[in-house]
């Protein structure tokens, strides 16, 4: 199966991301081989608000990107909100226009809810198109909310896209998003305040200091609709690719990926023991505290 | 020191909650007496964006409980976020007119970054304010991040806090919110498309179904600085408890309370053995995938 991946074919991998996403069980043994085939391809996240014209800016990242003759996967990732899906699904039309190059790979992946379930599955798909020889593999979210940060720590490099017009108020939400951003782009670059914007960005993040011990995250802006500043905003980002493989980064990462996973399989475990139900239950009725039960289950 | 808490004593109180902020070890083992001696304080979740006014409600509420002769806590949970940090202790001033009364326990904690940890700290604290008699036990938290979700899930009743003149564009983002809310609060009434936002945010969530098993929340107009509106919106409050406490609400939140206890353990535990190092060293050179290394980990 990994051979075939490695061949480049499409439906193999189109396969198997479908048994990813559906958390086939068959795929967990398939892990160490499919990571070791891994080829070294670049995880760019790409994150920010519905109205950034951020699908745009992916789309015109694309096209920048099999100008330079890299091949190009896409993971499309939905957060669970009954709220945002038909938005976001309309969004993603505008990166169609790529779906007949055979170089681009694009997939949408819903997420399943489950705390870490959408990293687990991100992560795990990125691996796949990795080792399918695609290279950046881009994860595109939606919102301001737990799975972008997730998909932030599943990524080398992430890039936030904003839209000058988004008021102080809005800044603020999105603060959390900016601890986030190892690029940032102001899109929309055609309009008014975007320069404005974009100056106000640099001076928030260089006078952040003290707490953030790294290099404040470059300000491009961008104006993907007529293609400017998307070269340099790829340039940005392979940069930061260097950055993102320095011995310190790629600790920090995989430490938080191994942390993940010991969550998820602690968990896993648990709730398949006979004491699941009963412990749950005694917590729900204040008889037991949530720290003690859980360290009855994990010491069964 | 559990019936120094009973006794009502501030000090005890405070020290404690100072020992769980710091993560000191000696307060796992006061965990399941804490736990007993709980006395079904209410434990209410105020979130929303910078903006909202949401301080002032919070503060109007706690004047409307004040006046039910209720003892009222309050847990100020800031993020770790280094941009917003002086943005919201500004905020959080205006909660001070509530600093001399005896029976207004407030108490502002800070987040320590580590995934679960704003959210066992907040738990922990919400309990240690329940067995020291307060009722109910306000969480304040602002933002849309992923710390949000998390308070949510200690909170009995999770309130979201809105402001009208806030666009399609953060009504966007902020659906992440709004997915946690049990009771959503569209303060400052008095401007002009109060009403209206409250209409749509009522018409988005009675539509949104489907997906949503439950009864949408209701949508309550406020106006904190004259007082409209918050006496409804603490019997709305109120109302929910019932719904919270019904079993199957009960034992959903503690399976989500006993899974994050299980991650936390599991990441301590291995965190603390001699392969810890080594384990994520080689997930880091690609040479283990996070899984495969977390099942080992898990199984010494």
């Amino acid at each position: 199966m990994v051979d075939e991946l490695a061949a480049g074919e499409r439906r193999p991998l189109a396969r198997l991301l479908t048994r990813i996403e559906n958390g086939d069980p068959t795929v967990r043994p398939l892990l160490p081989q499919l990571f070791a085939a891994g080829r070294g391809g670049h995880v760019v996240g790409i994150t920010g608000p519905p109205g950034s014209g951020k699908s745009t800016l992916v789309s015109a990242l694309i096209g920048e990107w099999r100008r330079r003759g890299r091949r190009v996967g896409v993971l499309a990732v939905d957060p669970s909100s009954p709220y945002t899906r038909g938005a976001i699904l309309g969004d993603r039309i505008r990166m169609m226009e790529h779906a007949a190059d055979r170089d681009v790979f694009m997939r949408s992946m819903a997420s399943r809810g489950e705390l870490g379930g959408i990293a687990a599955t991100t992560w795990i798909a990125a691996a796949a198109l990795d080792a399918a020889g695609y290279d950046p593999i881009l994860i595109e979210t939606v919102g301001a909310g737990q799975s972008e940060v997730e998909v932030a720590r599943v990524a080398e490099t992430t890039v936030v896209v904003e839209a000058p017009e988004m008021g102080d108020e809005v800044q603020a939400i999105k603060a959390g998003l900016l601890e986030v951003a190892d690029v940032i782009a102001v899109n929309k670059g055609d309009r008014p305040g975007a320069d404005r914007a974009a100056r106000q960005l640099r001076a928030m993040l260089s006078t952040a200091g003290g707490r953030v011990a790294r290099q404040p995250p470059p300000v491009m802006v961008t104006t993907a609709t007529s293609g400017d500043g998307v070269a340099a905003l790829a340039d940005a980002i392979e940069k930061h690719r260097e950055a993102a493989r320095e011995p310190i980064a790629a600790r920090d990462r995989a430490a938080h990926q191994v942390r993940r996973g010991l969550a998820d399989l602690a968990a896993q475990r648990a709730v398949t023991t006979d004491a699941w139900e009963s412990t749950v239950d005694a917590v729900a009725r204040r008889e037991l505290d949530p720290m003690t039960a859980a360290e009855r289950l994990l010491d069964r």
